[in-house]
């Protein structure tokens, strides 16, 4: 069990949820401002291991659901968390034994941390997917049969709305018709699951995997060591697989609000007079990235966008003409590798005409050549 | 307390809540089926007076949502209504004692019929506007205070959505987009009340009105004497007014289903050779009815196209050109004509720029010049 009850601890998984969200997720600031009050109040959040609850506790995402840049004018209420987790705990006629992240990536990683701060319920490390993703049937939940729903949505305003679809795909469209109608920026409880189901079904680690990136940058800056070296350091320490894809500058960069998605593509290159082109295409996440090209990184591997000098992970929407960036890529999690995951969150599932090949073999055949 | 055991008694009833319908509501024609299939089983349907019932007993509308053509499209099946109604007692914890009609207009005078036959329910003479609506928030119910949610929706696949919003407007948005993403076809318990509710804001009589309506244009072709005297002289015993509007052909009809609404517009003339013009505007109901540009009749007063033959009332999508018919405007019932009312369903609410004047003295107007 760990407590998170500094101010630190709190930037830091909120700077590591930007890199895992992969562009998406939305910006976790507010539900840092948030729980930064929390614990001013003297409260904490708690963070568990999965393995530490009974195979039949009962555990509930809480998430926003709605397009990232309208989340980002939205603050979150002590008051709604409260109502919700009421409501919640109501709806599924079980009083609730932990939280879990349905995915790790941006402000969704804060919302159960700070009702975890007000409630006293821990949270799970760990989330839904080690990513952020655009669908709600696109968690490893939801791929290995932890239905999203019945899933209670709720705004600012008190209005409840609990959707309780035969899948996921439905729940989706519902979730998403009804956060349109209500102001595109709702909170939800969803994916109740046993404690059995989090351990089999989960991407583990991932909470405290944040916190430790989130750390990496930071103390990096503080001692004036290369903020890249030691991410790269850190993330390949594991089983997974971390690069540098392309340094440069944005040249060109689209946004566009469509259909509840923020839509967008950025446009890299390397120096004035270089030909070479860096495209990386955002549909809420960054889904795929190209040199000349050439796929260099695809969903679902991670791209992450971090400023070129601070190594600040950026979200979409936070990308601007003339920035200068790296683009990290980090290979998925394993489990999102396998033939199960692909079919859901694989490239064709973002209108890709092409099959996932991992980070690592593209950046073999890009050496090769 | 009356049951509805004869064939003869449903089509009546149907037919009586198209004319009451005054365009929309959709054909009762599929509830009309469903309901014989039930009588065929040996099923009952109850009517009963509501000062029959305690001030304390639970009563739940019963209404498909949707748009008119689109319901049509849709069985309803005695499986959907069974679970539709053990979701609602458990969402509302309670036995429902009584079934309402949201609105007597078309098919939603039937589902709570089928309904009772079902369940043995009882079914309350009378609903929550004495016409048909095409919003939530425009009965009387939600008027007077009876707030519509919460809301259990429900589609033929099994999906349910439960609706708890701050106020009937946004309940009406957001179960207007929930009804789109799951297929534009609904079914939905709504309008919780007590008996006292019922008693003090629900139009009454306007159950076993539908059934002599009905009854009265069945009659007068049986025995081939005037549909529309008898109509008249049956709509006329009471304190409220009927009158025929115009009698002509169609010449003219538009129909267009725009964001979940059906919208339309019927142009009649008397002859080939008259200059004179009849137009009834449809927005899911006839709103609004003018002879040569001057308004003959308007909400909330009944505008109702029956053919000109048969006397058989015709929803708006029934419209086509060359149809004969005769045009009856009928004086909505008195509470309707209130301000309260009038603040909420009057003619500016459905856009037009001219306060509601009753029937009766437009037409003494017209007559007057």
């Amino acid at each position: 069990m760990q407590t998170i009850e500094s101010l630190e601890d709190i930037q830091d998984i909120a700077r590591g949820a930007v890199l895992l969200g992969t562009g998406g997720g939305g910006d976790p600031y507010i539900g840092e401002l948030f729980l930064q009050a929390q614990l001013k109040k003297g409260r904490k959040a708690t963070i568990i291991d999965v393995h530490s609850l009974k195979d039949d506790a009962f555990i509930v995402s809480i998430a926003g659901i709605g397009s990232p840049p309208v989340l980002l004018e939205h603050l979150v209420s002590e008051k709604l968390l409260v109502k919700l987790l009421a409501r919640a705990e109501s709806a599924y006629g079980r009083k609730i034994d932990a939280l879990i992240s349905a995915e790790i990536g941006g402000a969704n990683s804060m919302f159960p941390l700070a009702l975890s701060a007000i409630s006293g319920i821990p949270v799970i490390d760990g989330d839904g997917i080690g990513r952020a993703v655009p669908h709600i049937h696109m968690t490893t939940f939801s791929i290995f049969g932890v239905k999203a729903t019945p899933c209670v949505l709720m705004d600012e305003s008190g209005n409840v709305v609990t959707v309780d679809t035969i899948d996921d795909h439905t729940a989706e469209e519902v979730c998403r018709v009804v956060t349109g109608a209500l102001g595109a920026c709702l909170f939800a409880a969803l994916y109740p699951m046993s404690g059995k189901q989090a351990k089999d079904f989960a991407v583990l680690g991932t909470l405290l995997q944040a916190l430790q990136i989130g750390r990496r940058i930071r103390q990096a800056r503080v001692e004036s060591t290369n903020v890249f070296a030691a991410l790269l350091d850190y993330l390949n320490a594991g089983e997974r697989f971390a690069t540098i894809l392309f340094e440069g500058k944005i040249v060109d960069v689209s946004h566009e609000t469509r259909g509840g998605w923020h839509i967008g593509r950025a446009i890299l290159a390397r120096a004035i007079d270089s030909t070479d082109r860096f495209v990386i295409e955002i549909k809420n996440e960054f889904t795929i990235a190209r040199l000349n090209g050439r796929t260099v990184a695809i969903v679902p591997d991670l791209i992450c966008v971090l400023d070129a000098e601070s190594g600040e992970p950026l979200t979409g929407e936070m990308l601007h003409y003339g920035q200068r960036v790296r683009v990290l890529g980090y290979s998925a999690p394993p489990l999102l590798r396998g033939s199960q995951c692909l079919q859901v969150i694989g490239p064709r599932m973002f209108g890709f005409d092409e099959d996932f090949v991992p980070l690592e073999e593209l950046a073999q055949r890009q050496a090769g050549e």
